[in-house]
Parts: structure tokens; sequence; C-alpha cells
């Protein structure tokens, strides 16, 4: 049964489009929960604008899951160009990956309307965490089971140990949202901060080189 | 006039682009059911956890449309490689299949508001159905019409068994969905998991093996 | 000014890439108009059929304009494999079509909720006309300027004459709307069924012939 | 630190996929702000045709933007051939443009609701001016650090200076807003229009000339 999961002359390119699709929907459906406020002169901009500020919690929380996503986009970018083929175990691992990245929008629109209920910016930071765990078992398994062999090596603990560092940054998060609210959301903030670029072993894993 | 369907020189690629974007919005659009509860005190996480745990009908429904179709992704996925080319008999039975996809999200509300109403319950079931019976048509058009040379013979009975399965384990649901109706929730989700591998004798069908 | 325009050396591509995007956009959307009903007793099957079936003017609009885009898209897929190359003005007639198919689901959703309205059932046809007409424009502009060597002088007054006929039966509907809705709704799904097949002398613009 | 971001051997292709998907999204969303209005006879054709005519407003906003975000998916298809390959500077860039497009819809929505309202007139300026300077940046970097060597010299300054009009009539149209709304619009309305074709040494930088 289970090696049944390791056949497949499946492609990465419609993997990909695939996985392209639903990350491109996910953060264009991000925006649809800045509301168009209500006013009661629709002609006065001081209204408007005491409206427009009452919103920041919403915009500062479409703001975060975008960059969180993107960093997610880039990551799984990466990683696809690591693997030699799809096979079905890695289709149905990249599918809840994709839920999981599908489900953003909700803790992200949960914790817009409710910044200053602990449990909604606890499940904000939960729901990152799960996403990054989600990540890890695809990256695990396309490292051992399909990895190129150009690449055999080059994937040490340091990878391991950086990834890591982003699941503790969100359940750490999820943690201060009891504790200290403001913290929690700078902390979701900072913690992909540390994905922007590749780690610096990076170098040797490609042989392609800086300019 | 029908022969007039079996020509065209039209390009899988472009096909299953549509395709991809297809299915990539509706598992995206899925978890717009998922509303942001409004609470009498927005501080209060006790209130939050109550309204959240109503929601776990909708949460249910999510999951398991998003599984199935995924899994319809995948046979598809599947299928086209299977296809020499593209002709406007398969674009139009790819485009009723899409149809069926598209309307997905609206059986997966119903039911996630309604999960004690045994018609809402049904419904979904025989959505299933529909696109699984969409899919075969999908199928056999492109096996009797299109299949590239090199897999000819190898699809044997054993593949339309299987599928007949996973029309029967819908129409099993809806119909206990009159009877019992988590006994149905449960047929809904065990259904798509015959069809997270590839059937038994796939290795043939490949020659590419296991690793 | 104007020869500006024939510049370009712009990808068909990605041409077809963001359109696609946009065409499955629209199919998927279509969906969301059909709203779940709300209901006094929520476990009554009874009470959710009669709402069901007061859905069953949404559900005919989202059938015919679920079937209009897909004739559409399959058009647009098959006139794309005509042209050499993109430029300029390609893109921006390209453009202007893609704004008139992102259109389609406010007319849609509108003859859906008011279908006794003979204004909303006469601008669902003007739409689904103007959208032909931005098609013909793009079209012809592709034969004239763009099109493959090889294809020169296939597309004879044959082609033109089809395509009239399409916009003839969205505006006669359009018209037919103020005297007899239900012949108009006829109309806007008869017309398209024209145009599932490429015309009768096709099979001379490809020689790629029939199986 | 810096130095990593100039590595990767990351894909132009998925990038313009992503790409292509976001926009495609925000031409669709643009359209959600389309309401089907509330009619108390359904069947009055005038009483519909006085709910449209309020909706105009709502409908130049769609339009306004719609030709605004076709433009800027034109000149990032234009800019992106120019690059020979993808790092994660330029791909982080391309995530803040991307993150600009996805807001389009809310300004769009703000200004297609409060119309006469300086403060929704002027945000949705600001938003344009920003996107605009957004895609400047990504453009300096891909055309510093990723230009194909047969381009090279050819971006001179007329293109800034070009450009630079873009940003003028995006900030001056927001500073009107607040004088003459109706002008405001009007320029809104032009400013894409400098951009719909290439610039006039477009011919010298492509080599690949007019028919």
């Amino acid at each position: 049964m289970w090696t049944r999961f390791r056949r497949g002359d499946l492609r990465l390119g419609r993997t990909e489009a695939f996985s392209d699709g639903v990350f491109a929907i996910v953060v264009t459906l991000l925006v649809l929960d800045l509301k168009v406020p209500s006013l009661a002169d629709a002609r006065d901009s001081k209204s408007l604008a005491n409206a427009l500020l009452a919103l920041m919690p919403q915009l500062l929380s479409w703001l975060i899951s975008f960059i969180i996503v993107c960093k997610f986009w880039l990551n799984h970018h990466h990683l696809l160009t690591r693997a030699r083929r799809a096979d079905y175990a890695m289709l149905w691992l990249n599918s809840l990956f994709l839920m999981g990245q599908s489900f953003i929008p909700f803790p992200t629109a949960l914790m817009g309307q409710y910044p200053h209920n602990p449990l909604a910016v606890t499940l904000f930071g939960l729901t990152m965490a799960l996403n990054t765990a989600l990540f890890l078992l695809l990256q695990r398994y396309i490292l051992r089971a399909l990895l190129k062999p150009e690449f055999e090596g080059t994937y040490g603990p340091h990878w391991l140990r950086k990834a890591m560092l982003g699941e503790l940054g969100y359940l750490l998060g999820a943690a201060l949202a009891w504790i200290n609210i403001p913290a929690a959301f700078l902390l979701y903030m900072v913690t992909p901060l540390f994905f922007v670029v590749p780690p610096a072993d990076y170098k040797k894993t490609v042989g392609l080189a800086q300019q």
C-alpha cells in the first residue's frame, strides 16, 4: 500500500501551476477583509478618516499575512527546484500544505476584527506554526525521496535549525498573545524576516554564485 | 456534425492552465464560507471560543470538500498525461467537468450551514456523485479517442470498477443522510481516500517504477 | 503614434496565462451568486427545498453564463494559436476583451435576482453582444496583422457570417426580453451552441484532419 | 547579509505565473464591488434603471482601475522580458509590487462608494502613485542587476522621465481631489494612457522592428 505513494509520472510543472494559483488567490483574497466603512455623511472626509483609522488592525493583519504567504511562496518555489519529479506522496503533502495556506484568510480576518482578543491573536500564530510544520513535512519528503542528485548532502542541520526558528517564533507569538498582544503582533512580523534570504551556506548548495 | 467535435489542433497545456485556475480558485473560495463571527464583547476569548465551536460544521465541510477537490485535481492531472492532444469534444467534456467543480462551493456552504438538514447533506453527496460521473465521461472519451499509443490496453476493467466505487460511495452517503447524518459525513470523508493512490496495476501502465 | 502599437517583442504565453486566469476566475466567481438561503427551521428539509427552488433563476443564469464564458475561452484559445506573436495593439484589444469577460458576473447576478425584470434580462444580452463584438475586434486584428503565414487566406467570409450570427442572437434576445422573457432566456441558451464546434470549412484551415 | 539577496537560481517563469495570477484576480475581483441593487418592485424596469444609474460612480471606478491594472500588467510583462534570471532581491521587490496591486480593490471600492468624498478620491490617487513607485523600484533593480546583456545601455533618461510623468499624474490627481473632484477623476483616466505604448526610442531597444 505505502509503496504506491512512491509511484507516479506526475509533472512538477502542473503542481507548481496549481500551487501558484492557490498562493495568488490567497494573497489577493486577503484584501476582501478590508470592508468599505459606512458613513453617516458620505462627503465628510473627517468621518471617513476616522473610519479608516478604525481599520488599522485589519490593515496590519493583511500586511503580516501577505508577507508570510509571500515567504511561503518563495520557500516553496526554492524547494521545488530541488525535486527531480513528483509522486503521489509529494502531491498529497503539497495539497495538505496548500490547505493550510488557503485557510490563512480566516485567522487573518479574525485577528483583524478582534485585535484585542487573545484567542484570535493566538489562533493566527497557531495557523502559521501549522503551516510551517506542513511545509517542513513536504520539504523533508522531497529532500529524502526526490532530491536531485546534484544537491545530495547540501541540506545540513543548518537548514533544520533555521526552520525550527520559524516554528518557534510563531508558537512563542501564540503564547505571548495571552500576556502582551502588541508583543505577539511584533513577533509575527519579525519571524518571516528570518526567511527573506536563503541561509548562509546557500552558496555551497547552488554553486551559482554571486555577481 | 458530430465529426467536427473530433477536430482541433488545440493545446493540452492551455487546457491544463485553465483547469488548474478553476481548481485553485475552487479550493481557495471554500474558506470564504468561514465567516468571522460577531461577538458582543470583542475582547472576551470565551465567547469567541464558543462562536468558533459553532463553526465546526462549516470547518468540517470545508475540509471534506478540500480533500475531494484535491483528489479530482490529482486524477485530472494523471488523466491528461495520457492524452496525446486536445480536440473540441474533449474540451467541452472538460468544461462540463469544471462546471461541476466550480459548483462545489455552494453545496459545501449549504451542508456547513445546515449540517442537521438531510436535504443539505444529500445534495452534497449528489454533487460529488455528479462530479465523479462527469470525470468518468471525460476519462472514457480520452481513453477511447485520444490515448497515447504507449498506454493502449493498460486501462482495464480494474479502473472502471474502482471509479464505480467512488460513484457508489457518494450516492450511498446521499441516501444515508436521510437515516443517519454522521454516517453520511463519515462516508463522504472515506470515499475520496480510495483514490489517494493509483490502482494496484498502475505499475504496469507506466513502467516508470518505484524507487 | 499609431505605429508604436505595432511594436513589441511580447510573449503569447504570458498573454494566455493572464487570460486563462481571468477566464478561470470569472467562471468560478459566478457561483458566489448562489447564496445559501436562511431558514426559519434549520433542520426542515421541506423549507430548504422550497428555498432552493426559489434559487432556480440564479442557477439558470449561472449555467448560461458558464457555457458562454467557456465558449469564449475556447474561441480565444483557438484564435491565439493563429497568432505568430503579440504586439501592443493586440494586448490592449485583449485587455478590453477581458474587461468585458470580467464584467459578466454582474449582469449574471442581476438577471438571476430579477428574472422577471425586462431591463435585467436585456442587459445580460447586451453584455454578451458587447463581448462578442470585443472578441471580433481582437480576431480581426490578429487575422490582419499577426496571422501565421500558413493560415493566410483560410479565414473566409464564412467565419465572419458565423460570428455575426452570435452577435445577432444576443441582440435579438435582448430585444425579446421586452416581449417574452422565457424566449429571451432560450435564445441566450441556444446562441452559444452555434459555436461549440468550429465551422464546416475548418478542416481546410488546419489540415490536421479527423481521426 | 545584503549579498545574500543577490543569490538564487530562481525561475522567471514561476515568478510570472504567480504575478499573472495576482493580476488576473485583482482585475476580476474589482467587479465584486458592483453589488446587485435591491428593488421594492422586482419587475419594475424603471426603478432598476434608476438603481443602476446610482451605480455609475462604482462602474467608473471599476473601469479606471481595470485600465490601470492592465497597464501595470503590460509594463511588468515587458520588464520581465529584459531580466536574465530572478534572485531573492528581485522576488521581494516583486512581492512588494504585487502587494500594492492586490490592495487596489479597496481604494477602488472606496472611491466608487464615496465619489464625492475628497479623502476617498485622494486615497485612490495615492495608491496608484505608490504602485508606480513600487514598479519603478523593481524596474530599477532589474535594469541595474539583472538586465540581459543585449539590452545594456538602451534604457536612457527617456524612460525615467516618462515614468516620472505617471507618478506625477497620480499625485496631482490626489491633490486635485480637494479642489475639483471631476478633474481628479479625469486625470486618473488620462494618466495610464501615456503608457499604453512603449516610448518613442523603443525601436532602438528591441531591434525587432515594425511591420
